[in-house]
């Protein structure tokens, strides 16, 4: 109980990793941002991220830079059309184009580097299997499977001085629950940002399935989402 | 038999990984090289690179940029003075300065998402256990783990599509092992590029731990080393 533990989080700026953010601080960690710009679409996601991790206090948020453009595959960083206005019976079975290739393990990999660096034991990620179960590295034994390798490649799990934990806190959660708790927990969701395709003006669509996601969450959670929305 | 398989090979330029080409090669893969500028000392690791992924007539090679300065933690990529002029028996039994956080996680991890978009099933690495025996992320066991893990993290893994496979080639090789088996497949070693400290002008110091293992190697592997060096 002597020294504040350290937790790197990995934080896009939208509600599941905001809320993961404070769930993180809540639990007395202190906190260690870290964001990714590769090659987005948008620059507002990290504008958000600078926003949530300013408005939360961390001891440091840190920007990773890389270029997944160079790679392609995905929705997100190529120019495949972001589909839209999809109702709930049309959610595709198989994986969703806006999945990146591998993203949450590149992010979890810098992750890592940072925690050993920092001689932190805990990462914490805003995954979530029930609103993503099309993508396959949002599942318990994705993350599971993650934190055994992460033991083996670095040199505190083989030293054993520590033991690496990822920690996926909204994984069981529906986005109603995810609200709820960010909301008990006292976050500004207004600072946050969720939607694949934004207006020029920065405007979230409202009819991605991210925002369609995100606008019935706070619905069924019985809030007001705080952002303005261009289809509103 | 019908169509050539795709690899993905991570390609330092150094040693080791131009001899694990050359061994994918043999095997009949179609070869995308992946190299990666993350704020090393020198950018002469990625013209050496530059010039195997040539010799070698790879069907891509892709330099992926990142910074790993803002993470730090390592004497390859921080200020931390190379050692120098160390004998075998002064090796280390802790895990060396020069070991960079996460970092063969992090770049399998970015083979593994250029893997997925070019629906290849196989990744290589030069990763060597004995003469890096103080580097977590060399040992069979952690690739091993990754692999799972990856078979985890896809779409290719979790529709069973395809298996995808991390090969070591070199993991249970002595460096006079893998440069005799370079030697065989026709590597010119004139072409890489092992040393942690260069000099300004691009040779290699011939003092440090990597130059000295190479040639040791060499001399073990009763060959000439084709690469001139500063203290010679």
């Amino acid at each position: 109980m002597s020294v504040t533990r350290k937790a790197v989080v990995l934080l896009s700026g939208g509600l599941d990793s905001t809320t993961a953010l404070a769930i993180a601080s809540a639990e007395g960690f202190e906190i260690y941002a870290m964001s990714f710009q590769y090659g987005q679409r948008h620059a507002l996601e990290i504008e958000s991220a600078r926003k949530v991790a300013a408005a939360a206090g961390v001891a440091k948020h840190l920007v990773v830079d890389f270029d997944m453009r160079a790679i392609g595959g995905s929705a997100l960083t190529d120019e495949i059309a972001v589909p839209k206005d999809r109702l709930d019976n049309e959610a595709p079975a198989e994986i969703p184009v806006t999945y990146v290739p591998a993203r949450n393990t590149i992010f979890l990999s810098f992750a890592l580097a940072w925690a050993e660096t920092l001689s932190a034991e805990d990462i914490f990620i805003g995954v979530n299997a029930l609103d993503y179960s099309g993508y396959p590295d949002c599942r318990p034994e994705y993350i599971e499977s993650f934190e055994r390798m992460a033991n083996l490649a670095t040199k505190a799990g083989v030293e054993e001085r520590l033991r690496l934990k990822i920690h996926a806190p909204l994984i069981e959660m529906t986005k109603a629950q995810i609200i709820k708790t960010g909301l008990e927990l006292g976050v500004d969701y207004s600072l946050t940002h969720s939607c694949y395709d934004p207006t020029r003006e920065g405007l979230a669509c409202g009819r991605c399935d991210s925002c369609l996601l995100r606008l019935k969450g706070f619905a069924e959670a019985g809030a007001r989402d705080p952002l303005p929305y261009a289809s509103a």
